[in-house]
């Protein structure tokens, strides 16, 4: 799956992730309106709203953009509803030919790693049937668990063609507190780091990359430096830019020699751009245009820091 | 919550929990005959035949146990469908009296982990109206991400009187890969042991014990040990018993002197008793009497190793 990623950003020469986390407060109001008056005020309208704030943002921008990460996080919290309206955007930016991450950041032991990773990216078998339940085209993973929680996840990508992001060094302010404690004089990040490194020669693809990647944040471009040395063969899964203060020139180390190697995500910076005082001239029943302007000048910024 | 917790562990004199991981194959065959020939081989008969098995299991155990604990993941991987069955099955262990743990192991950052936070343990508005979208009474936290991405279940623990259990040692081979590895003298598990006791402190039940808890597998006895010194006012979650090779003597050290502090969970021990050798004779139709059968000698194995 790193090959049709890597295929998508060289197609329209934008390493940049749009985050497809929507909130309520993103909404403008006549969708809101729209649907509550069909459905109620109901999670089943919730779900609808966002589905269809989705579908604006994904309809406006799909042309412009390789990937999408929508946050699972967001749609759970309305639910099962929520559950139904990630699924949609799935297959709805999967139908545009998008790279669709699902950012899940599921991690656990044995069995029930395999089960996530199986929910997914993989296939279920229910009698002489199988199922793609979720079928996003890559997942975030948490490492905390170590080798048993991924090596599920690895043993999915290779039958299926996928891939992951592992979280290495989170984008927080307060991801330092574990993240980044010496070990044998290195930092936890960097051992993790090094697994992910040694995750991904079990999954090497033929554009020389490995369907294991990591997430760095932004908003340590120092430490994004490091983990390039050290994971030369990962595409990092860049947050932080934008709303939480990442800019172009923090990402210049993120990227390879080659141009390629990172990936750089915005959420709210986007998606609710017409919100922002620098978009407000589209307003609210234009939020998709808003966001595609975002997306226009996001690449600007990224090409100009990285000299491409 | 934990007060809760403590009163039904005090009326049914069991520290036990039942891990309600349905996989297909626990599942005795007259149960999949039976869905699939309403419902075909679909996500829709999976969810429905796991739904099935616990309205069984749970029947038959509720009586003696305190709490259960849904493994997300194993509905997780039969969509939307099985998610829906999550959800009954925490509605029906809920009116049972049962705590619930939803065992989700979720973890991000701010915003994100408030979404996920609302979903499991708090609610969500919609409009004018307030949903409690899962509903669980504690849920399962990665620590991975520090503590911006805990701190946003704490808010909700003490807005809906709920509780969580922070991953500390998990109970598989690979734990150590990351937890065990030295900062300052110290390893990692006792650093987020550390971290565990202070979030606690913002949280705590007139009980004597925090609204944290800490997950700590059965496997690593001295490790328990340590982190029960380590935070002694939180509930100790201990995997790994049975299945995974937890024996009730390696449990002690996880126990305060009161002979509360720690629940030990038991999952494919008991929802599929009925496939092993020991409990054969109920045979597959009666599989949930197997089950609590197999309560039972794990409450007495508890028991005679705590001396209780």
């Amino acid at each position: 799956m790193i090959g049709k990623l890597i295929e998508n950003i060289k197609k329209t020469n934008a390493p940049i992730v749009v985050g497809l986390d929507p909130m309520l407060s993103f909404v403008p109001d006549h969708i809101k309106k729209e649907v509550f008056s069909e459905y109620g005020e109901t999670l089943e309208a919730a779900a609808e709203i966002i589905y269809r704030f989705n579908v604006g943002i994904v309809e406006a921008c799909a042309d412009l953009i390789p990937a999408v990460k929508p946050q699972i996080a967001m749609y759970e919290q309305f639910g099962i509803p929520g559950l139904a309206a990630f699924k949609k955007t799935v297959d709805l930016c999967r139908e545009k030919g998008l790279c669709v991450i699902g950012d899940v950041k599921r991690g656990d032991i044995g069995s029930t790693s395999a089960a996530y990773a199986a929910a997914h990216l993989g296939t279920v078998e229910v009698g002489s049937n199988t199922y793609a339940p979720f079928g996003e085209d890559f997942a975030t993973v948490n490492p905390y668990l170590g080798s048993d929680g991924v090596k599920p996840f690895l043993d999915v990508c290779k039958k299926c063609g996928k891939g992951i992001f592992v979280l290495v060094k989170t984008s927080n302010p307060s991801s330092g507190e574990f993240q980044d404690r010496e070990i044998d004089g290195k930092p936890l990040y960097e051992l993790v780091g090094e697994k992910v490194r040694e995750w991904g020669e079990e999954c090497m693809d033929e554009s020389g990359y490995s369907e294991v990647g990591a997430v760095v944040g932004a908003t340590y471009p120092e430490m994004g430096k490091r983990l390039r040395e050290i994971m030369p063969k990962s595409y990092i899964l860049v947050p932080g830019y934008g709303a939480q203060g990442g800019k172009g020139k923090d990402l210049v180390h993120f990227f390879n020699e080659d141009g390629l190697g990172a990936i750089v995500n915005s959420s709210r910076g986007i998606i609710a751009a017409w919100k922002q005082e620098k978009y407000a001239a589209f307003g609210p029943e234009a939020y998709a245009d808003a966001a595609r302007q975002a997306v226009l000048d996001m690449k600007e910024d990224i090409s100009e820091a990285i000299g491409k």
